[in-house]
């Protein structure tokens, strides 16, 4: 069987899947998420074999330590996965609900329902939680997944989703609901990206390359997990000890992920007060300031020089870059030619200076006097979260079950013709 | 300027006026609009004159009688089209309305706000009147539009696009809200596909080959207006004079359009009766029949054989593929495997399989007891459609003004950061 046939065949059952699956209850599919849960734990002694080869040859290749730990999985980790999938369970299926109903003037009742979208591809990379995370998420809201994941995790990965069917099909939800692609061939992306007829969303989860990979392929479409180039604007009028605790926190309190600070604008005239206090403390956290000229002359040879890169970088590090701006549009427009349209701050008390940000900045998500850091389904109460839309369409910022759902218009009449 | 620069100039220029369009009120966008209907009436002659430039050049290459009175303009069609405009303008706006809001335990107030989405390229075929037509939403909705017509009404594309330029922009709207890609090339399609920087959304309305071309290059999301193979089932339970009604009004009223009625499905236990009595209807209403084995015994020499073809075929014309069909779930099979998830109706008194029919058809628009022929913005109470989506997102079904938002999430503090 060439890898395209089998890729095929594998949408093609997922297809199916997807049409069984839609047609199970919220409480069907809730056993069968339980059923996952437990035989996760029971073959958990398995998974941490299968986990122990891809360590070793990961090991071998030279991955890195911070690597290396995000790839090991241990009793504890997977225990943790299947309470992940437990609490997943007790949450809320919106599939069936009813969005919006009218009644039209001829009789027509017209009601607007969330459906499972179908077939959902998952694409990341090395960690192999994932490999359940994302799953349940989908098979939740009705879904079949088709999952995708590095190679550095396949012989974890085939483990778990083998674990998840036997699982999953102990208690009725049909064998090919979650299949994963058993080969770590390079063009199984691609071949996935093509097949229209069988995925109807396709969600890249990892670097650059791969999404854009799937981008240029992807006949269906895409809703990317990019990167987070977040920005917070201490306004002229801002309380600048909350600005302090609002940046720092925004850098420091986790700077490995997309809702992190990277740069920090400043209004001129609070520069030099602002950022003598929280260029300091960003310091004293052991974190890089890099500075237009006014902040370098400000922080008096504490800070690099900026330059053009900075303003695009994530560094998803202690680093920080750092310029003065002369007013508020001068921040809304730094903003929307270098950031990524992920997660925005204003800090002000100037209410019309606030709503003219929270209003021009085009970005998923626009603070007032908050941490962007709170861009994040769980922060959201969203219960669970399957990441964070850069995209515009169909879904953007944090997305929870509702965000894997479609809708149909179901009406009913009695009898109803066009005149 | 090679036609990429040109293109990529174009594109530049959509996205700083969609810029300016997004702050704009709803007042100010309705100004801009009857001032764009005013311009259309005032500019009537020039673009009559352009377009018999279109109807010569046409006729000369052989257009058929149809396509030639689809692309004719005259004084009462401008005047309808400065009336569909004003008449958009009375709608409300979408924009800036709260879908949902509440508020987190830490207090953040999280508001989930209606946004324009940004630039939308619009590739259409043939009728000119779509180029208001669409530009219009577009632009209540706070979106540039960049359109790119059908080579056949380019002299009337751009007459009309000039008139919308002049009198948007003597409303205050941004001179570059509306563009029409001003060259016939054929690349420039697959150039403002693979513009992803620069355009947000990209809508094909037109047949098979441009929305493949589209599909296949594009980096952006894409909704397609793609055919409709729409169903009508008359189960064991209906009530066969409600059946012929939805039949013959499906079939009949307007045979040309994707929501008209391509294949009935009918139970075997009512086939006869109620083929005897639809059958002769449809025939005297000039409708060729191509039916299954069981239809051809019933109609006795009054139906052509259908083939497998037949099953997905898209008439737009006065044919109807019929088959007999066992059970419900018969039914259902036949409509998810060749049906193309537009809309179907069935017609039964029986609620139980009407509520599985609704269920487990995935299309857009599912109807019980009612004509297909409701799938239509207008018949939905939107007011204005920009079409009917095929795909599943961000929008299925009728394309309102709502479905040319996106949104984004606004959150007010006081201060938190996360722990």
């Amino acid at each position: 069987m060439t890898l395209q046939d089998q890729i095929t065949e594998i949408g093609r059952k997922a297809r199916a899947a997807s049409r069984e699956l839609a047609k199970l209850s919220a409480d069907a599919k809730n056993a069968a998420l339980r059923g996952i849960a437990d035989a996760l734990v029971e073959r958990a002694p398995a998974i941490i074999e299968a986990n122990a080869s891809d360590l070793e040859r990961a090991e071998k290749n030279g991955l890195s330590k911070a690597m290396l730990d995000r790839l090991r999985l241990s009793k504890e980790r997977i225990t943790a996965m299947a309470e992940g999938i437990r609490s997943v369970a007790e949450l809320d299926d919106p599939v069936g609900k009813t969005i919006d109903r009218w009644t039209r003037p001829n009789g027509l009742q017209i009601n607007k329902v969330r459906t499972p979208i179908g077939v959902i591809g998952i694409i990341y990379e090395s960690r192999p939680n994932v490999t359940s995370d994302a799953a349940v998420l989908c098979l939740k809201t009705g879904n079949a997944v088709i999952l995708r994941g590095g190679s550095e995790a396949i012989n974890s990965n085939l483990a778990i989703a083998e674990a998840m069917q036997a699982g999953g099909s102990a208690h009725g939800l049909p064998a090919d609901a979650v299949q994963l692609i058993p080969t770590t061939d390079r063009d199984a992306v691609r071949l996935m990206a093509e097949m229209d007829r069988y995925i109807d969303l396709i969600v890249p989860r990892g670097g650059h390359q791969l999404i854009e990979t799937v981008v240029s392929h992807a006949r269906m479409p895409v809703i990317k997990h990019y990167h987070g180039v977040c920005h917070v604007y201490v306004d002229q009028d801002a309380d600048l000890d909350m600005a302090t605790e609002i940046t720092i926190n925004g850098k420091v309190q986790r700077p490995g992920v997309c809702n992190a600070v990277e740069t920090l604008l400043v209004h001129r005239a609070v520069a030099q007060l602002f950022l003598e206090k929280a260029g300091a403390e960003l310091i004293a956290k052991g974190v890089e300031i890099r500075g237009d000229e006014a902040t370098r002359a400000i922080l008096n040879g504490k800070s690099q020089p900026a330059t053009e890169e900075d303003w695009t970088a994530e560094y998803l590090d202690l680093i920080i870059s750092v310029k003065v701006v002369d007013d508020l549009a001068e921040a809304i427009e730094h903003i929307e030619k270098y950031g990524s349209h992920h997660s925005d701050a204003i800090v002000t008390a100037d209410t019309a200076a606030a709503e003219q940000f929270l209003n021009e900045v085009d970005s998923a998500t626009v603070y007032w006097n908050a941490s962007t850091r709170f861009t994040d389904g769980g922060e959201f109460g969203f219960g669970a979260e399957i990441g964070i839309s850069t995209d515009k369409l169909h879904a953007r910022g944090p997305m929870g079950l509702d965000e894997l759902t479609t809708y149909k218009y179901v009406i009913r009449g009695d009898g109803q013709i066009r005149k």
